[in-house]
């Protein structure tokens, strides 16, 4: 899943998006983000860049974790799909924690946007202790048109929302369903939730208004798999 | 919550603990570690740190995050009890999520070993998102005496474990019942698994072995209050 990359424009998006693994440069600027936010990294000179890349480096190199996602048609299923969405999820032990549990009930993969969004970082791939290898992760531009699609394509869509009047245990599940995960902060934002098949909460019997992300996440698609009798 | 402490002693503690939320030292030894670890500090000399607190300081005090667990009989109910035990649980993100859905849920308490286990620190309390202020955690010397004692109170002790042959949801939770989360690597430890009325599991039907634990235990709390018709 390593990659190796070159030259500023490429390095700072991938510092940006906390996935480089290793820097390679003799520029100052560069060494001190590394020293400064505890990246690895090994000085070397133009000689040697030069020699590790096939391009124009600027002074910098980076060995990257590079996760290449999969099209959202890798994940539709004719029949009894399960699939998560997460509307602007941000936290990427979250995204790890669901991605271990999408393993662990054979779930077909789980969405998320291109932007404003968690994504695959080293993060995620630690906390989600190898299931990575396993779940289909596929990016999308839009969610609403995505749902939209999978809409058309026989899926029943499934959110959580704290205002619901039906309780998550009131439905069966034995249809191709998307389940939502709202983000950490926000919940559901408005417009996946006017896409919604079904609005559903979980019982909240304490004080705090919500669960962690990925504990609910847990607990409705444990709850999908109950219901179908697995 | 907060309290100041001081002298050497201590503030290695706290330090340990990760419960030191501000150093105040002139000691360069301490210093140090607070620009190392990024811990808050104030640059104190003698005479503030002699006005500051009322004991010999040693060159350093501070500010700590104290928590004062409850008693073991101050969560112990006559009926429908709900105790959420931690057996070596290491994470304090997932102690965090845990007491949260322990707020959720309504449950009596979470049990923790006071030694070799994950306890509250500003971490776990950031991570609970306030429900640390609802859920009483105690600290037990003794996990195996602990479970003895509650069973003569009355409580039903339920442990997971991948080689178990009930499924989770085949039990009527409608008891005072106590719920076993093992560590992250581990899982339950055979001595407290033999104290267990009930060994359970839940499906897994990817490839990965287990669910993160605070995930675990969620979708077994939840399966209580489901099973218990709130």
């Amino acid at each position: 899943m390593n990659d190796i990359i070159w030259g500023k424009n490429s390095v700072n998006e991938a510092l940006k998006g906390k996935r480089v693994l290793e820097l390679y440069t003799y520029d100052k600027y560069y060494l001190d983000i590394a020293k400064r936010e505890g990246i690895p990294y090994k000085e070397a000179n133009k000689a040697t860049l030069d020699k590790m890349v096939k391009g124009n480096h600027q002074g910098v190199a980076a060995k990257i974790f590079a996760y290449e996602p999969y099209a959202l048609d890798e994940i539709i299923k004719k029949d009894n799909g399960l699939i998560i969405m997460l509307d602007g999820l941000e936290d990427p032990r979250n995204l790890g924690a669901i991605i271990r549990t999408a393993d662990c009930v054979g779930a077909d993969g789980i969405i998320y946007r291109k932007d404003r969004s968690v994504h695959v970082t080293p993060t995620v791939a630690k906390v989600a202790s190898g299931a990575l290898e396993y779940v289909k992760c596929a990016e999308v531009t839009n969610l609403v048109d995505t749902l939209k699609r999978l809409k058309e394509d026989g899926y029943w869509v499934v959110g959580t929302d704290a205002s619901a009047k039906v309780d998550y245990t009131d439905i069966k599940y034995d249809m191709n369903v998307v389940i939502i995960i709202g983000s950490e902060g926000k919940g559901i934002s408005r417009l996946v939730l006017k896409e919604c098949d079904h609005i559903v909460k979980m019982p909240l019997l304490g004080h705090v208004n919500s669960l962690n992300a990925s504990v609910a996440a847990g607990v409705m698609l444990y709850e999908v798999i109950r219901s179908r009798g697995k």
